[in-house]
């Protein structure tokens, strides 16, 4: 009996935000690698990965191209329905004005976010979320922030 | 001498923002035919469009399909840049807080938008624009507006 609980325990553990997050983190490396401004997202429904994306602003000469753009659009190719109920976006940097303005637009049940965007962050911004959105910030913030730090140190 | 001026005269008058705006109000025309909430875009540079697009988010199931978003895409692959300098994008309806928010990216010259959205524009949303850009309103106001007015009065 103590055997089976404690194997639940570790089942309800895995998937916690930091678990998820760690895979945005995967997707902010290999921006680094195409040398795009290092940011991650991935969408998570059901514990299940739907959607992962990262920056393409350069390759693609588009400004939309934010990871979180394509995330929230691969979803809703996955879902066959452009409302993100129930789904969580975990993305390595907080999101600009112009995400979460489409965050706002897909009711998403919740946003997760690594680093602070102290400039451009929505929060900054003043940027409205949807009522029913959920935000939780500061997940593996230093890891996310010093990948943007390594990223602009390179640029110099 | 008199009949050349006023040739040049009708050549400088053509090219107003009212001019434009008919185009963007043919795309909304056209999402309105495809029961699309009814915004039309374009994007002009020197006189020239170099981008169309109306709003797709049913067709597409995309909440990202606005529109602007479209014409922001479009006009960068046809520059060859992701900046709009020296753009003017003309919209039917008041850009919301995620369009906004990607024109401000974009760098873009000018917004001309046709009616206010005095819920979800950008004005009301506090969305910061790019220093750069500078926007006029109210241009064919009333017929871009009617026709935002007819689309939910079919809806209902």
């Amino acid at each position: 009996m103590y055997k089976l609980n404690s194997y639940f325990c570790f089942m309800e553990n895995i998937f916690t935000d930091e678990y998820f997050m760690k895979k945005a983190l995967q997707e902010a490396y290999t921006a680094f690698d195409k040398d795009e401004i290092p940011v991650g997202a991935i969408v998570v429904i059901n514990n299940r990965v739907i959607a992962k994306s990262h920056n393409l602003t350069e390759l693609l000469n588009d400004v939309t191209a934010h990871a979180e753009m394509q995330a929230i659009t691969a979803s809703a190719n996955f879902l066959g329905g452009k409302y993100l109920t129930n789904c969580t976006l975990y993305v390595t940097l907080e999101p600009c004005q112009m995400c979460a303005g489409a965050l706002y637009w897909s009711q998403i049940s919740k946003i997760v976010y690594g680093a602070s965007d102290a400039q451009r962050g929505f929060t900054k911004m003043g940027t409205q979320l949807h009522p029913k959105t959920v935000v939780v910030s500061g997940v593996l913030e230093d890891e996310c922030g010093e990948l943007m730090k390594d990223f602009f140190k390179k640029k110099r």
